[in-house]
């Protein structure tokens, strides 16, 4: 299922840590015609505190409605994860929440949870109904223990070349914790919330309010920050676990600043997870980072990265090489953002295409063009003497990323 | 240049009518490698009226900024016009703007008009100055005469397939009135104020007030409803001439039910070329008309009929012939618009694919695949119990498109 694998992927799958207190199964449901794991359960330890960050996507998803609950109930502790490739259980009425929770109770029963611990997340076709008697049949079979990262990132994959795997340590007042994520992501990639599934695990001591104020600020400078197409999924999900059995206080204050370090771990992970999606983007052949600064304030600035890397014009002249920075000045023109034509510069790397709102005098064609044969492009935009920044990552579009999905249900 | 023409295309140009009061002249500047006419030159009577819609990109062109300036100092008259292919004489700053001045002044004395008449179109590549010392050389042998629409409508393309008119008449006061116009599009198009170049001649005697405010309602339902790649272009425009040559009295009232005739057959003029814009969408394969209702408003159930028209997992499925209804759903839900979820439903042609949030129970996959065979699709949701409506136009993402732009300025 991972081939042809994407030209920008990692060599490998990175080496992580052991998160104590977390243990995990994978398993084979059956939601593809061919034999792939497609199903991972996950155990945390009591006690587990729990943070996610869901799609904005007005449609959602069965389990996408069901952790917000879970979430929003604010019991404390969540304990175990349920995950499914090849059925996204999306537009699937109450039928599909029904299914969501049957599948839950009886991966509860199996870990010895209670379902009112228990978070779901399922990604594939959408508008089918979760056969959740496919997971209870699977279940038994399914052995818990250490989690196998690059075995559980491939029971998630779905169009995806590669498993996507990121993690780090960080001191908390000394001591150190570790961290671990994993991600699967490919098309339907728009960076508002999360945009595809991520799960990082910790074994730091954080409450939920902690969690959720680093994931949510981390999640905006690393998936809020990527596109691969634009298209905002309907069961885009991060969620964060901490067990807290490192040997260190709880901190229940985000502020707290002992958490630097962890926040700069978190950041590493999130942001190499998302980095790992848009080199997975589909088709994709080039990364590119677009840079703007000058805007009147840091959202205008995100809002001209943001349609600058989801262009068609400007994506499809990237995989073609082509050095057409008219199509760039084109794309922040209409971002409906302020900006003062005279003061737009574009630059390609440390090549100046644009100056000041016209080309640049030094603009030399040979030098662009060979620029451009790079496999990781980095664009940087001037539009005004603003002080807005913002930087975001996206991929080229390319006949490959046409065929994919010309020709995904069937 | 018109190879290979869309499969889309209409059958051959159509005739137009013979628009007393407009004289035309076609040249060829060498704005292209290729030998081909680059340059349209119109002269209107004296006392024509004319309005205009531009382009929302904020980088804008000389060309706009001239055409702008010309109406808004509201002297009444236009009576000249000088278009050019090849390049598009944006992001120019000064020396952009000055350059086109010198070629209006050029084409006004062989004109023997006053440059303040004149009004000025480009299209073509961003960030190259135009060269008006080309379109000056090409003048002198340029033959003012009766407008050959068709070689008029080719003067102005540039990666369009094949020319685009569309003519019709009017009755005003029971005096027959006739509209003839061209248009040039196929890349770098998205729904806001003009997104390509169209010009329309009428010898109806109407005030610039109602010409500017008849232009603007029906550009909202033609060009603003129409989009190939979401791309804005920086020099769009759409221009309404009106001579006055027909024996009738002058109108100047826009609400002056006299009209109702002649607005119905501008609406007529500008959809059909919108439309043809569409049909020769680059690369496109499909045409489909998105019609979305139930929306708490109109200009909700059309950012959702936008971003449905242009979400490039849709676009993808149409080109593979998928009726994969669930990214019709992802696209509703991504809109940022009020939805009922569990009222949406998803129709193509007369099969009900989804209703009320979860799939039709009569959904039929062999009808359903018989139905995306057709070259154009009828898409039509319902997102809520309102009554807000939209109609948008979209082509398919193939393959070609990302041909076409991945090696355009080579």
């Amino acid at each position: 299922m991972f081939a042809p694998v994407s030209p920008l992927a990692p060599r490998r799958f990175p080496d992580l840590p052991e998160i104590a207190g977390v243990e995990a199964a994978i398993g084979c449901a059956g939601f593809y015609k061919q034999d792939r794991e497609d199903l991972l359960l996950v155990r945390c330890a009591p006690n587990t505190r729990a943070a996610g960050v869901f799609t904005t996507n007005a449609v959602g998803s069965a389990p996408t409605d069901w952790c917000k609950q879970v979430l929003a109930a604010g019991r404390g502790q969540v304990r175990g994860l349920l995950i499914n490739a090849g059925c996204a259980n999306s537009f699937t009425g109450q039928e599909g929440y029904d299914a969501c929770k049957r599948a839950l109770e009886a991966a509860a029963a199996k870990l010895e949870l209670q379902v009112k611990d228990m978070m779901a997340s399922s990604t594939g076709v959408i508008g089918v109904c979760l056969d959740d008697a496919k997971i209870a049949a699977a279940l038994p079979s399914m052995e818990l223990g250490r989690v196998d990262w690059p075995k559980a990132a491939e029971a998630i994959a779905t169009t995806d070349t590669f498993a996507k795997g990121a993690g780090a340590t960080a001191r908390i007042d000394g001591v150190e914790v570790k961290l671990a994520g994993i991600a699967k992501g490919s098309g339907m990639i728009a960076p508002n919330m999360a945009t595809m599934l991520a799960f990082v695990f910790t074994d730091a001591a954080l409450s939920t309010p902690v969690l959720s104020t680093l994931l949510r600020a981390e999640t905006e400078v690393s998936f809020n920050s990527i596109t691969v197409d634009g298209d905002r999924s309907t069961n885009d999900c991060v969620l964060l676990f901490a067990t807290g059995q490192a040997k260190v206080a709880p901190i229940a204050d985000a502020k707290d600043p002992k958490l630097a370090d962890f926040r700069r771990a978190l950041n590493q992970v999130l942001t190499d997870l998302a980095m790992q999606i848009v080199r997975d983007g589909e088709g994709a052949t080039k990364l590119f980072t677009v840079n703007v600064s000058g805007a009147i304030h840091d959202a205008s600035a995100k809002a001209i990265a943001r349609v600058i890397c989801e262009s068609p014009l400007v994506k499809t002249a990237i995989a073609g090489e082509d050095a057409n920075w008219g199509r760039i000045v084109m794309a922040i023109g209409r971002a409906d953002q302020p900006i003062q034509r005279d003061l737009v510069s574009v630059k390609f790397g440390e090549l100046w295409a644009a100056r000041n709102g016209k080309v640049a005098s030094s603009y030399d064609e040979a030098a662009m063009s060979a620029y451009m044969k790079k496999p990781e492009l980095e664009i940087s935009v001037v539009v005004g003497p603003g002080s807005g920044k913002a930087r975001m990552h996206g991929c080229d579009l390319t006949k490959r990323y046409v065929e994919i999905n010309g020709d995904y249900r069937s």
